[in-house]
């Protein structure tokens, strides 16, 4: 088989079949495949697309051209959660808490943030002394004594996706459904789970701009999962504006835990429940949403969920008091309120440029060698919908530095107050 | 500027600007874009096209990679012509000398054979001791003095276009109207030619399959050129069945003494008569074609044609006795009839196929570094068209081995004999 042939098939307009994609995927891995063949194939497929049986296919190739963990000496039906990523976006972590403390097993490999978006591992960090690197031993043990961690890729998972990720990043081959899912999905398939529920992001701060783009992953990543024998659903949620109203790791760290107290935001929290409730049903925990919607709300009503969470952090070598005294991560020197210029009511608070604000506070990545300030971001006091008079605060910034013109002026640049506002679409639907 | 966001620009159907088709070829020639950055550049180009300007620039910045002939020493208006390739296309051998012997300064830059299509400079090399690499103070002063020099591309031309065509190779990018005439027309423009007269071919041994693509890839090659300041025409000539009778690179050089003494078969005397008409007028040195034609026809009646082929062949170190005595040239061993399975009309002669049945005899090339049999090839005794007896010979395969069954079998598969033909139209049409 020659590789500029497989190019040909595809750019053609044809169906790659089992034999040339693991014919790419076995020569991108051992090198032989020369990195300008590649690139002219993912161009290829940004353009064509593929089908659903070989999206399939390329995702179980890139499995298994790496290690799998496996999770079957935990007992239980292990449930676990993805999120195409936001801005805000601390889901996972009450989220993770509250199932474990149903007694539902949550072996959860997360990622670090890159530009607007914000990594799990990065926030977990913020707390004094967090490991999230574990031996495959050590985080099958926690999984098994208190249901749940939260670690990065251990092992060599799927080292396809690495090189061609890399590739994906410099040829502007990143935003194909077909590689964008085969990624997602061949890690999610190595880590083992039974379960998974997908978070697809959609709107200006998402990677899927539009729903219909949204709606495309989602049903892909939903039809390699299922193909591989995985329970798996994926809920669209919305990322025009930022979820909740904390961005940056120590402040969404305090965030996840008012949530854990049930003083979190309205908008989180309901994403918290819903995508819960799925999780719960996937474990068959619970016969109905609206059931396993009521134990969460149980566990966050008597303490079990926060308890879970500061087992977690105990467990993985971080300072328990977190969870009484948030004061003891990072603290920012600068506060600086952001006041409204005009009164009127919030229509627009753009998500990734709010992220990005962030991130040029030091509290995300610009590139990937970047060093985290975990005290600095945002935190919103309005969002899409509120009204607000001129003068009143509509966020706070925490800097570590005098000098924030830059992001003063990128904040209201992407904060628009209007007589009135288009109601915001928290979650705009299911795909099963 | 970043490559990935030039590559971005076009992946979304934007067009290129000129400082990015500048930063894109200066980063090609001078290795600070990667291999796989260029390829998915190229494979967006392939989906998405370039519009006129666009691909215009291109072929300049190609141009302007590498070195530039300067002939304007050289009196008169420079002509030349170029064929996109096909199979028994020996039409630049004996138009070439048709022109100069009309006092038409005419600077041939030609190019190797690869695969089923011969070049020009095989089979001059044909000729026992012909040169075809000449330095460029040489060649000026062969143009000035007998007004005709074909040789090989000196010096550094289009460096660019050289690394380009490597990766569009084995990437599944050769077929892409801009890139193509990007690589055809920098190296034509370099060559400083004032006028060309450009011979798109089109069918089955043809680059282009269809018509269509054919006449796109005419329009970008003259707009291009005029782009450029050349005066330039293209014709678009059909490639279903081999041009003439002779295929192999002596046989081709024996077939232009014949057209250059008017004995030469009707369809390929025609195809020159009709380029070299053009040329003529784009020279200036007739009014119309008629009228140009007519000298074309004079210089072959009173053997000045064949004497500046002759007076060339000398000039650059061949053996002049050729036009007399085509055996001085090597001579195959095993001269084998093809007859006629069946009695009938020739419907069809895959023209690439039989291009493939010549060059496995010895006589092209399967990879670059083959060595070729000049002595080898195929001479057609029927065409489309021609009635045929059962046991008739349709053609005469000229050999230097005695196992040629391979060979007999692709012949008679490409050849099929039928009740009637469709007429073959040689010229399919002009575009200025």
């Amino acid at each position: 088989m020659r590789m500029v042939d497989v190019i040909d098939h595809k750019r053609n307009g044809g169906e790659l079949t089992n034999a040339e994609i693991k014919f790419f995927v076995d020569g991108v891995v051992d090198g032989s495949i020369p990195d300008y063949q590649t690139s002219a194939l993912l161009m290829a497929i940004y353009f064509n697309g593929m089908a659903d049986g070989e999206q399939a296919e390329l995702a179980m190739q890139m499995l298994r051209s790496g290690d799998q963990l496996d999770l079957s000496d935990i007992p239980g039906i292990k449930v676990d959660k993805h999120s195409t990523g936001g801005v805000g976006d601390k889901t996972s972590l009450p989220l993770a808490p509250m199932i474990a403390a149903l007694g539902i097993p949550i072996p959860m490999i997360s990622g670090r943030g890159l530009g607007h978006t914000g990594g799990t591992l990065d926030k977990l960090e913020a707390i004094p002394g967090f490991k999230v690197e574990l031996s495959e031993d050590q985080f099958k043990q926690q999984v098994k004594d208190i249901h749940l961690a939260i670690v990065g890729a251990t092992g060599n998972i799927a080292p396809a996706d690495k090189k061609i990720y890399a590739l994906r990043d410099v040829t502007d081959t990143v935003d194909s459904i077909p590689l964008i899912a085969g990624s997602i999905m061949s890690k999610k398939i190595a880590s083992g789970t039974d379960a998974l529920v997908l978070d697809v992001k959609t709107g200006s701060g998402a990677f899927m701009k539009t729903e219909n783009q949204a709606r495309d992953l989602a049903k892909a990543l939903v039809s390699i999962g299922q193909n591989a024998g995985m329970d798996c659903m994926a809920l669209i949620s919305d990322m025009n504006q930022p979820l909740g109203r904390m961005i940056g790791n120590a402040l969404e760290i305090q965030e996840t835990i008012d949530i854990l107290k049930g003083n979190g935001p309205a908008d989180i929290t309901d994403l918290v429940l819903t995508l819960g409730s799925q999780m719960v049903v996937l474990a068959k925990k619970a016969q109905t949403l609206a059931e396993a919607r009521e134990m969460l709300e149980t566990v966050v009503a008597n303490g079990k969920a926060l308890e879970s969470f500061r087992q977690m952090v105990v467990a993985q070598g971080g300072d328990g008091k977190v969870v009484d005294d948030p004061t003891i991560m990072p603290q920012a020197k600068y506060k600086v309120d952001l006041p409204a210029k005009t009164s009127g009511v919030v229509a627009k608070m753009t998500a990734d440029e709010i992220g990005i604000a962030s991130m040029l506070l030091g509290g995300g990545r610009q590139t990937k060698d970047d060093q985290l300030d975990y005290a600095v971001g945002i935190e919103l006091h309005k969002k899409v919908g509120d009204p607000v008079q001129k003068g009143e605060p509509l966020l706070t910034i925490y800097a570590n530095r005098e000098d924030i013109d830059n992001v003063k002026t990128l904040l209201y640049d992407n904060i628009e107050i209007a007589d009135s506002a288009e109601p915001i679409t928290l979650i705009h639907e299911i795909v099963k």
